[in-house]
């Protein structure tokens, strides 16, 4: 562990940008965010750079010993190389890691999204001291990350965390994975939007919901979550039986790995317990009973800030003193 | 590591109490075996003891320095206690561990079966060398074993590896679990069974399988494996079916966990490439692509040996020398 006064940054890399400097109690001390450039990777890499130089423009005494990076993409951890990341500017001809210790003069480790989010709500959040974890974010898409026998396990490749592409029907939709029935076609953000304008063409009793109104292209996920929490029948059930099929889901991980906690973040959490009351029915459905005694089912503590807060905690824990 | 001279005893605990003396570099020295006393708990705990007293019954100098115990039910590893045993005398009344050591003059350890399986494989079979692997065994019920950064996960409290009940069908049989739709109720040995039986009542022209004659209540998984060898269209059908849909639960585990090999063991095994190849088939399906091109399918090596041998090993890597 690092000396109190050492100071981590923490990058959360996605459509936007979202630094922060840490401290390293996990005390968010300084913020910078800038919208990810979509179309030039050289300039996307600077901008990297740059809130990194931003967060650490200080004096000398009170500068970040290193910084970790939560990627939206698949990261191999052990190669420090991007391997894909579907929603950003493609960046695979650049030795991204190489390319920022250089511009910053800061030791950088890079790593997976959900996987940095897993270690803030796990080295801060809401799975402290516990040594068997699964985390899963409930977005536009659904990843997770995973911490067993107290070590965070990236997989062979680094590729583990993939809890999006869960097969939950055999004979589901067809998802951009090239799979068919992967819970991401049922239950992430843009999926429980389609349902709700499927459940509004298909059903007129439905015709009565706040929803109704939303219809032409401007409905979104954020729109769904703040309806349940007004009471909106339409809202309520499609988000019951998405926590119910997610619920089954964590309850086969459950079967398998026996871990002590369930973390669920991500936007979909917004809908708060009406979300997470299907989900723990769900899986407490599904799972056998002992696997079930000793598991809690948590929403996740640090919110927004868990990839930030992980990031840096990944660095101060690679690189602290 | 141990000193090469070393020994020690591997016990597989099911409907027969299977017993191996083994060198540390896994060759079967020594072995002996006895049908699992099933009324009397203080017979059983008699037999275990005396199963590794005769493996043990050498002179001074050949004697094994500790003894593992591969057992058929729900252990918690960390506690040294027996959960549950819904195949065996309910012995949770005694302090096995202790009384073993005590009778034995031994160090023992006791794990999970599909645990000391998956031990054996990584350390001396199929997955010798891997860091990530994911160890299924396929018979009367489906296990598994996982090893997760070079080391075994057994969970927060020992009962990971529970993959029989992992969910395939939201609206499957019931299963004995209390859950519907587990793996097990479509892929388990009787499970085949039921299905063949139930393929030969509905579709006539099945009537000419080679099972068929064996209808009268004494139709046997091993019969089907062995059928389907013999190129019985039904057999192979039925085999066929379960391979696509364990190859299809495999992939979620494998997109999760991003481990490097798989490994099948297990008495449905024996019908080789006839299960292998759809469980393949099933898990390109279902698998995302970068996490299917570093994973291996392959059978186990050392067969009804692996829990024996995973036991000993487990033994030798905790208290040798």
């Amino acid at each position: 562990m690092s000396a109190p006064e050492q100071r981590y940054i923490g990058l959360d890399v996605g459509r936007t940008i979202r630094g922060a400097l840490v401290s390293a109690e996990g005390s968010i001390l300084r913020q910078h965010r800038v919208v990810s450039e979509v179309s030039d990777a050289q300039v996307f890499v600077d901008q990297l750079a740059d809130v990194i130089k931003t967060l650490n423009n200080d004096q000398e005494s009170r500068r970040a010993a290193a910084a970790g990076i939560g990627w939206a993409g698949l990261v191999n951890q052990s190669a420090q190389s991007i391997e894909a990341n579907p929603n950003l500017v493609d960046v695979s001809s650049y030795d991204l890691h190489a390319q920022l210790e250089r511009d910053t003069s800061l030791p950088v480790v890079i790593d997976n999204d959900a996987n940095v989010a897993a270690y803030g709500e796990w080295r801060a959040g809401a799975a402290r001291g516990a040594r068997d974890v699964f985390f899963v974010t409930l977005g536009t898409g659904i990843g997770a990350g995973l911490i067993l026998g107290g070590v965070l396990q990236r997989g062979t490749r680094g590729f583990a965390g993939e809890f999006g592409h869960f097969k939950v029907d055999q004979d589901g939709l067809e998802c951009g994975c090239g799979g068919t029935g992967c819970l991401e076609t049922v239950a992430s953000g843009p999926n429980i939007v389609r349902r709700v304008r499927e459940k509004l063409f298909s059903d007129p009793s439905f015709s009565v919901s706040k929803l109704a109104r939303d219809m032409e292209g401007t409905l979104t996920a954020e729109r769904v979550m703040q309806a349940a929490t007004e009471n909106d029948d339409l809202a309520t059930l499609v988000l019951r039986d998405t926590g119910i099929v997610l619920g089954t889901a964590i309850a086969s991980i459950i079967n398998l790995l026996n871990v002590e906690v369930v973390v669920l973040g991500g936007g979909v959490m917004a809908a708060g317990d009406l979300i997470m009351r299907p989900i723990r029915e769900g899986v407490k459905r599904a799972t056998v009973s002992q696997a079930f005694k000793c598991v809690r089912i948590v929403p996740a503590e640090l919110a927004q800030e868990a990839g930030m807060i992980g990031a840096a905690f990944l660095a101060r824990d690679l690189f602290g003193g």
